[in-house]
C-alpha cells in the first residue's frame, strides 16, 4: 500500500502509479480541491467524470465546520463526501499561516483565530496528527511553517528549522496514532520548505530523507509570489534531492503553463483552487486560444464548444455563446460549466503528460504546447 | 396540435394531457421557471430527472439579455436552453408593472426601464407577440396589466379593460404573425385579471371566451398578496367560468399546500420560483415535516434523506447532516440539491394527484396531504 511504482520516465518528467486503499492514481495527476468537503459546486459523480482519480479536502476548513469529529460520526471523510477514491488532506498549515493578523507562531504550534467566528483555537503538529487521523483521509499531510513568499534568508532557515522540528513530533504522534487508534491505513507526507534557497532546499530534503523512508514528499513553500525561474530551479534541485521511487506532490500548482513545467521537473502531484476561482470570474483555459474571458464580446455569437479540443461534460453539450449569456447575466450554472471545463482541462493535461512521457514525446509536445498556450495567451 | 384531452375527474380536479409540438405534458403539472433560459442552477439533464415536463422562461429576460433576435440566431429558445421539451414563455407584464418606480402604463403600452442597466424600453400588445414569436417558445402569453395585489375595484375594473384591449391586439398580431412570419406552431394564452372581485372575474372570463375558441386560459392576478380563501373562491368561480376542455395555468402558484388546494378547484398547470428561491435559503419541502430550514441544528447528525419519501437525486444519495454542513458553509452545491429536491417535490406532487384522480381517491388524500403538512410546519 502507498507504492509508487514508475513505470517511464522522458528526461526528469515521470510516468508511475501511486498506490491508496481507495484506489490507483496515474501520474502525473491533477487533484481537485475539495476545501470543506465539496468540489465546489459539483457532485462527485461529475468529479468522477472528468476522471480525476485523488481530490483534496482542507483539514483547517472541516476541523472549523463541521469539526472533525463530526466528520468521524458521520462516517469519515470518504462517506462524508460520498466519494470512494483516494483523498489527500492537508495540514491546515498553509491556512493558518496566511491569517497573518490573527495567529501567533510558537515553538509549540500556532495559535489562530477562526476566520468564521473569531473563535480562538491551537494546532500542533500533535493535534493536526489526531485531525486527520480523525478525518481519515488516504494520506496526509504534516503541519509545516509555511512563511509568506519574498521572505529573506533568516526567515526561510528559521521556518525549515520549525517544520523540521514540527515533523519529528509529527511522525512520532503518527506512529502513536498508528499503533493506539483503530483506523484506516494512512500515509504520511513531509512538506519541504527552503524558499528559493538552494542550499536551504538541498539541506531539508536530506534531512526528510534521512528520517524516515516517507512513501511521498510534499513540496511547498513555492508558488507563494517568487519568480518563475526560481521555482523551476528549486524543482531541479529537489528532483535530484528526493529518492526517485517516492511521488512529489507540488502544492497549489496550478495553471496550465505550470503544471507542464512542474511535470518537466519531475513532479508528479498538483492541486490548486484556480480552475474553481477562474470559472467564478468566467474565465476558462482552452488548447487553442489559451486563458479566454467568457464575458468578452466576441463570443457573443460564438456557437463552438468552449474548448473545442475539449471531451468535459460543457464542452460537449453547450456552446460559447451561451455560456457567455450565463456569464454575463451571473447564472450559477455558468459556474458549474466553466469549473467542470477547467477541471477537466487540467486532469487531461496530466492524461496527455502521461501519454507523452510513455512514448518519448513529452518534452517536445511539451515545449510545443507551452508555446502555443503563452503565445495565444499573449493574443488575447 | 395544443389539444387539451381530460381523462378523469374527480370533483372539480382534473387528470389530462396537454399535447404540444415538443410532446405531451400531463397534467395536473408543475413547470420549473427557467427566468433567463436556465433552470438556475440545473443542467437540463436534471431538468428531464425530475421528470418535469414544460418549462419556463422569461420573456422580459430574455428581450433585455440576450436579446430575441440573439436567441433566433442561436437556434431558437429550445436549441438555446438545450431542451426539447415543451416551453411557455410568459409575457413580460408581470414583470414590467412590477418595476413600480420606473415604468408608465399608457393605453399603447408600458414604458419601462431595464433593471439592468436602466435603458428605455417599449412593451407593447404587438411587440410582446414579436418578442414571443421571435423566441419560439411553444405556448406563449398576452400582454396583460396586472395591476399590484391589494387594489381597489376601480383599479381592477382599469386593468380588466386594459388586459381584454390588449388581448384583441395580441390575437389580431399573433394572427398577423402566423400568416407571416415562418415560425413553429404556438399556442396563445390569454391571461385573466379581475382581482378578487366574483363579478370582474366572472365578466373576463365570459368575454375571452367569446372573443376566441383558446387552446388553454393563463390565471392572472392571484398569489399577489390577497387572502387565501379570496383566491378558492375565484378559482371556484373561473372552473365554472371556463371551457372544461382547456387547460387552465395557475399563474406563479405556487408552494405546494397552494398547488394541492389549486388542483381540487380545477386547475392543470402551475409555475413558481420558490423551489429554487427557497433552496438558496436552505430550505426544503418534506412530506413528514412540512418546510424545513437545514440550517436548523437538530440536523447536524441528521444521516436521514432531506425527506425520506423523496425519490430525487439529492435524497437518493445524500443526508441532511452533509446538507445542512453545505447550507452553513454557504457552499453552492447545497443551492443545487436543495433546488433538485424542491422542483421534484412539486414534479410528484403533480404526478400524485394526477394518479388519486385517476382512481378516484383525490379529495380524501389531498385533506389528509394537507392536514399533515400544515400541521407539521406549525409544529417546527
Amino acid at each position: 500500500m502507498f507504492d509508487y511504482t514508475l513505470s517511464t520516465t522522458d528526461g526528469a518528467a515521470r510516468a508511475g502509479t501511486f498506490t491508496t486503499p481507495h484506489g490507483d492514481v496515474p501520474t502525473p495527476s491533477f487533484m481537485p480541491v475539495g476545501t470543506a468537503g465539496t468540489v465546489k459546486g459539483l457532485i462527485m459523480e461529475e468529479v468522477e467524470e472528468l476522471r480525476a482519480r485523488m481530490v483534496l479536502a482542507n483539514t483547517y476548513h472541516l476541523y472549523l465546520r463541521p469539526g472533525h469529529e463530526m466528520v468521524r460520526r458521520l462516517g469519515g471523510l470518504h462517506a462524508f463526501m460520498r466519494w470512494d477514491g483516494p483523498i489527500l488532506t492537508d495540514s491546515g498549515g498553509y491556512q493558518v499561516f496566511s491569517l497573518t493578523d490573527i495567529r501567533s507562531v510558537h515553538e509549540e504550534g500556532v495559535e489562530f483565530q477562526s476566520h468564521i467566528d473569531g473563535s480562538r483555537h491551537t494546532f500542533t503538529p500533535e493535534s493536526v496528527m489526531d485531525i486527520q487521523r480523525t478525518l481519515s483521509a488516504d494520506v496526509i499531510m504534516a503541519f509545516d511553517e509555511c512563511p509568506p513568499g519574498g521572505g529573506d534568508r533568516a526567515t526561510a532557515e528559521t521556518a525549515n528549522r520549525r517544520t523540521y522540528d514540527w515533523l519529528r513530533r509529527c511522525l512520532d504522534r503518527f506512529r502513536a496514532l498508528e499503533q493506539e487508534v483503530e483506523g484506516p491505513a494512512q500515509a504520511l507526507f513531509p512538506v519541504l520548505q527552503g524558499n528559493v534557497y538552494d542550499d536551504l532546499r538541498r539541506e531539508q530534503a536530506r534531512q526528510f530523507v534521512d528520517l524516515h523512508d516517507w512513501r511521498g514528499y510534499g513540496i511547498g513553500g513555492l508558488s507563494v509570489g517568487e519568480e518563475k525561474e526560481d521555482m523551476w530551479r528549486v524543482l531541479e534541485i529537489l528532483d535530484q534531492a528526493l529518492p526517485r521511487d517516492r511521488p512529489r506532490y507540488l502544492m497549489g500548482v496550478g495553471y496550465p503553463d505550470d503544471l507542464l513545467e512542474a511535470v518537466a521537473r519531475g513532479c508528479d502531484l498538483f492541486d490548486c483552487v484556480a480552475p474553481t476561482r477562474n470559472a467564478r470570474h468566467g474565465t476558462a483555459w482552452t488548447s487553442e486560444e489559451g486563458q479566454v474571458n467568457l464575458k468578452a464580446a466576441r463570443f457573443r455569437e460564438d456557437t463552438r464548444p468552449i474548448d473545442p479540443g475539449c471531451d468535459c461534460y460543457a464542452c460537449s453539450r453547450y456552446d460559447r455563446a451561451y455560456v457567455r449569456h450565463l456569464v454575463v447575466s451571473a447564472e450559477w450554472l455558468s459556474v458549474r460549466l466553466l469549473s467542470i471545463h477547467n477541471l477537466r482541462f487540467l486532469v487531461r493535461l496530466g492524461e496527455e503528460a502521461r501519454r507523452r512521457i510513455g512514448d518519448g514525446s513529452f518534452d517536445t509536445w511539451r515545449r510545443d504546447w507551452l508555446e502555443r498556450y503563452r503565445n495565444e495567451r499573449s493574443l488575447v
